[in-house]
């Protein structure tokens, strides 16, 4: 192989050798994915270390050979790290870029790198260390986001608000109550990352093109050295699966859709009607035109971005519909909406965190909601069964009761008892204590302490499965002495 | 409350106490949800026994009374089970239809049958419990496709066919190595749902409408009795959370996306110009104008229907975007995608097996099929690589050797050493061994085994994990002495 | 073809000449379409009349054959109008069971009703002619809703209320304003489908399974007959095209969008926070719960609506993805998301017309709204600029003005002269009546009953292509002397 | 406003006045639009100087002042188009920026720009300028495809392949019928473009924020000097109303449909097993692990990226989904899906434009396909109709024909006169003739020189569209005397 690196754009590609014809120059910019899957640089190179460790250790390459090769890939890895290093289209992607850059380093050995190993093998691996890196980074974000929101609750233990059903005042709660839902969602956020795991964490190095290879590698090496839990053992499978990426897009939608729902409220709250809440003006922006206006535009425009993981999610589930074993070039497509999802993510739920640590809770408005719109009615329908009625009963007499109050434009507890006995003779006295908001949400609370505590502990799991994969991650790069930054 | 049952149509609705008109007649139509939520039947008269049970339990309701909600309740159960009843649109859902066909049995105790129950924990909780069977129905029929491919890998051993990249032939393999690739996705897919069933089988009943209730209820109680193994904490979540079927359906939509590659294939190899496999005429249909045509109608209807699961995962993510907490009317839209996948993933799954179990191999097409294509030149490149060529060298003189052999219109094995020797002098003798192609398999294949074995665990584990959900699910039917057939 | 048609199940499939084995139970089960293509009768019927008729016409059947087709085909309309008939499974579709049933009323001449013709040509068939039919009916349940947001603009003209930005109170507008715009949509959704029109409205029949026939038919003839205002050219397009389906769902997408977008703002201006609205009883329901609720289930449903119609467009866009030319069994999926986004379209559309019509209009709360919230200050700026400075510079010393009045919680317009010539010298006295709201919406809206007259304009356009449209589809039926109802 | 341009960064936004904190620096990042909507840039520049001559055309600023405008901007345009500028992220958008930098040109009168407007009304604007402009280039490359495959038709007149339904061959048709398919497919995208031009070539200008202004404007006037055929008539509707994007991915999602249906056939096609075409060199890709390989790359791309424009599509109806009006925040994520769309569509159809016309088609091996799979099956039933069957006995008879050829392994025309009439006495010796593929072929298609001519025409009209729109987007470029190129 006749390599000089004086012009790359002149240099026939590396699997030129059947070829008759250099490729059309439309064909290199429409294929050629350097543009995005750059961002598995780091990937790449780790993934070339250890591939070629595992070539010295089966005996393919000899030590110096290895050796030569790894201080080639790391002394590329410092320069890109240092930014002096440019990538070229016409090296197509970043495997092919790396190893030619590896070939100005080092010559042509860079050419027995790739050794017992195809693209496809290659890309699907640093799929795997790309994403397992991002999970444990947006595990960690959803972690903090819900420490945020269980200080939030803390810090207004008492506040008492409308729960709404169909956005119509319904019952009265206490916001620890709301806040407290959404750390149950985070955490089933978290979960499901979690359970994406294995499935991420898993190497599919040594597949080849798809049928392995006749060298006698050892696969379980060099999962070993890249801190995989576990290999694909079909070799197929291992190039052609993307399951992880749509798993993880999935897990990514049921995320942004709870963070759609919280977006949402808070619109909702701190508009002039609900006035429950005020941003930060530094989490607001202004109008060009209307000088008096302060504008959500985070939460809008994370409600907004629900819609872009939504995409992210049905685009590689189209592309991959009715795709033949094994590797196919449509796969290539999964790489932008992944990347972007997981900018997405991170973003959104990185700014949660100042946001909602600075909401203003207007707790003067909410408990004046309170007041109206009869959200003690279930209470005092409950009380009449407790006095033996059915609940059938106690509904209706209550719904009529309702229906005479909003005729005279009074709550329930303005009733005088005569009027209330009108209705059924069961209310007595006791009934204006049943009535009182503050009675009503601490009855319907007893266990708020032990859901706390629940949540609390669930935390301190998360944290430690953070510390554990962290741990292994930094153990493979430690290994093989890279100065990586995310 | 005045209850004659003599036509419901005339009747009062159940919330009607603060209404002064009654609902307009397209509105009863559009909202009413009896016309398809009836596939609830069973899991809300379980729900109303355990609770029933429960409110005796917690001294809200006595012995006596509890006794005749259990007898009025199986009653009805046998009644539908017989086809003897027939629900109605003016009763709007399934819950209010039953209780309305409870009082008929047993009458003005039905009303108490609601107390401290909400239709929005009531509804949540019969989604949970039907989720939960059919998980386990699915799994089992996952687990039996497992098996019959394992069956077909078992009888067709030694077959090999030509892998393919691209849709080209690229390398030789074993129809095994083809087949278990499968079988790792379905494990996949196994797992996926395995990992959705914590999240399934939690109960939600005792949230109420969404803020719990005043009643001394206990959660915990109806959970242990209905067999779940967790409780929602938090009530507005229990409520509003509709992640699980979300999951479920994302699950659904991989095993779909399995199923329409698999369906693709048995197309494309069904067709007379791969002609790999024939299906059995039980399995195929005819023409309605070409005598001829014998169609693979059940693959391609396969194949179409992914489209069918992947629109209902997105009907329900686009329901859910921006909705405010607690309980919306907005969520009643998610039982028919999720009903709809259930039956598509049901249908599928059952109907695959005997289509797959009945398939012919026309192996000796296959193989020669690997005849043609050059399949090969990989055995040959890592050939030259092990006579010390680096990788990107001998990966180009081999390229060079497959053009020459495209214009003389002949094999790589067909090539005299003399020939072969001109692009380059590492070539031997010993070069023909290697571009056999059954030597080319065996070399890469040599942990077939234990793939196999593993999955044979696997396989047990499932069935396992099978066998005590059924296990958990019967107890909880026993327990009521319910007969219940799904 | 020894023909008794005692059992149907025992008979053999009309296509099995080739075949050596019956059918598999179950494929038939997964296969069979009559569950829901049963919908298509009056189509199938109609297109084998014309197709009848067009074969004497060209000398292909004689026309005693033609006439005893023509008559059976009717008699068998009649039956199944009058409910008399039942169809079965193993006639997979429609069109066997409408052949199948047809030799029972004739014999075997029904055999020669499927010359020159195929299935795939059939459907494709139908499904135009479906389709027709629903956009008429569609178009007009627009336009009616066009004609009542009219009639309640007019009824409230005067009406002001804040005009939002970011769920945040912006300027203050007509509530006619507020209404046009959603004319506005409507009117787009009205074009969309009469741009869909010409391609739904193009007859498929002859093109046979694929390459049309040996016969020497005359598609023209039945285009007319059937009111077809073109045909398909290429028969290949003809039997494979599912675009026009793909514009309708994506039509409808847009439909819903509007409606969800009105959906979200009746739900909350129905809040008790805004009570901008009130909802006729007619069109709320209760709760099972709570006494005092009174929810918008109605537009909370619509609202969800739109995940099941975006699913829909979805599920087609995905099931045609990668077809191969030309007809293939996924094609028979597009069905059901179809009549379903139909029956959706109608039902709500038909539903929102005495929804709005009865709606009540809270104008003292959104003129009260429209005090606060500063939504003058726009109009300050701009009679600012008008004095002179940049209208950047008018922006900041409003926002400054704006600023201070939150500070002291007051209006813009009860600063005093002095405290606003703080800010610049160039106000006056003048500037009060610049504030007064009223001025501020007349000054901006000169062209209202331009716009009205507009929408006035567009709506007689509307109704004459309805009428043009209806007359084309009744000169159709009316040629057959059938009585079809929707 | 104390404007020094120093340091942007430093200066207050330009909507600062009532805030009394900066914005939080991760706010900027995620809100900011620039790095994307800088695509806007010359549609931006085009709007304001439209806007500015209004301006004075209304009196509202002096005719020196618009001078110095239209200079400012111009001067502008050509030091971006010199690549001179920097846009800044503190600066928000393209609109800030641009007046931003204008103000570095002409000082404080930049602010006099944005008097009667708001960035609301100027994003839809821009927007609405930009897909003008590209829908007149996808059109335009549309046709340039119609154009190739028309030329291909022309060139393999009378090559004859088997048409496939199920994928199977069903009857032989031209090379030529295939080919129209797609040119008729492709007029219908060029259909559905120009049905969307009138929504799209539609002004917003003069809108404002929502509800206006109070300035004398003449929204006629900005329309006329950009080339609108028509305004926006509601205000609101012309900032909310994303309805033309929504269509526009919608007809993306279809033509990307096509071209997954296309790049599916070309792949399978030029499989070995079908081996029908070749690709040109300059179109594939190598293998970077298998010598022998020649993949097609390209194609594969392009059906996989359908499921990205597909995942755009629903992106922008998620977030539409629900919305209140008028303007928020999320309408800013209408961007990057539309412009990823047009970026898709414009490299997809140029490079099928080359890989088209260089395809060489194998009509041997076509033609080779043809004999076998018994295509003449339906033209023998056709026969003996003419002979009086009825088309279902006709089918019955052939279907047994075949499956006695099948056991013979033999064609139809390969029987004898004697065999066949075992089957039915109808047959006589002109069956041979029958049994001809190119008489089939011949007999079924008496009108493709027709459909030709069809074709020809409507591509006349289609090119006679673009025409007349490009010089009515040059005469605007010319109004202004810019010079860009897109």
């Amino acid at each position: 192989m006749n390599n000089n690196n004086v012009n790359n754009n002149l240099q026939p590609k590396l699997w030129s050798g059947r070829f008759s014809k250099p490729t059309h120059p439309s064909v290199e910019e429409y294929t050629a994915s350097i543009r995005f899957d750059r961002e598995l640089v780091y990937e790449d190179i780790l993934g070339s270390l250890a591939h070629a460790a595992m070539l010295e250790h089966c005996g393919i390459i000899g030590a110096e050979e290895n050796n030569r090769l790894q201080h080639g890939l790391k002394q590329l890895a410092k320069k890109i790290a240092a930014g002096e290093i440019e990538f070229k289209t016409a090296d197509e992607d970043i495997h092919m870029n790396i190893e030619r850059l590896l070939s100005v380093e080092i010559g042509d050995l860079a050419g027995k790198l790739h050794t017992a190993r195809s693209r496809n093998d290659q890309v699907a691996l640093d799929m795997h260390l790309y994403l397992r890196k991002n999970i444990i980074i947006i595990v960690e974000l959803l972690i903090t986001l819900q420490n945020t929101l269980l200080q939030l609750a803390e810090k207004h233990k008492g506040v008492i608000l409308p729960g709404y059903t169909h956005l119509q005042r319904a019952q009265p709660i206490y916001l620890v109550q709301y806040v407290y839902a959404y750390i149950a969602m985070l955490q089933r956020d978290v979960e499901r990352l979690q359970d994406n795991w294995p499935r991420v964490n898993r190497s599919p190095l040594g597949a080849g093109a798809l049928a392995g290879t006749t060298f006698p590698i050892d696969r379980n090496y060099t999962a070993d050295l890249l801190g995989f839990e576990n290999i694909y053992f079909n070799t197929l499978d291992a190039v052609s699966d993307r399951d992880f990426i749509v798993e993880f897009l999935a897990a990514g939608s049921i995320i942004m859709l709870h963070i759609s729902r919280l977006s949402e409220e808070l619109i909702l709250w701190s508009s002039q009607e609900f006035n429950f809440i005020s941003f930060d003006d530094a989490f607001c922006t202004g109008s060009s035109i209307m000088p008096q206006k302060k504008n959500p535009d985070v939460v809008e425009l994370a409600r907004g971005k629900t819609g872009r993981v939504y995409g992210a999610l049905f685009s590689v589930l189209t592309l991959l519909k009715g795709l033949p074993l094994a590797y196919n070039k449509d796969l290539q497509e999964d790489k932008e909406p992944l990347f972007d999802v997981v900018k997405t993510l991170r973003q959104t739920l990185e700014i949660f965190n100042p946001l909602l640590a600075t909401l203003t809770i207007n707790s003067d408005a909410m408990r004046l909601a309170v007041n109206k719109g009869y959200l003690n009615a279930t209470a005092l329908a409950e009380y009449l069964v407790k006095k033996s009625l059915t609940f059938r009963a106690a509904h209706e007499v209550v719904g009529k009761m309702v229906a005479r109050c909003i005729q005279k434009q009074c709550c329930l507890e303005e009733l005088s008892l005569e009027e209330m006995r009108e209705y059924t003779s069961f209310i007595t006295e006791d009934v204006y204590s049943i009535l009182i908001v503050e009675n009503i949400v601490s009855a319907c609370n007893k266990n708020l302490q032990i859901e706390c505590m629940h949540y609390q502990q669930q935390l301190k799991f998360n944290q430690q499965w953070i510390t554990e994969k962290k741990q292994l991650i930094t153990a493979v790069i430690n290994k093989f002495e890279l100065a990586f930054n995310d």
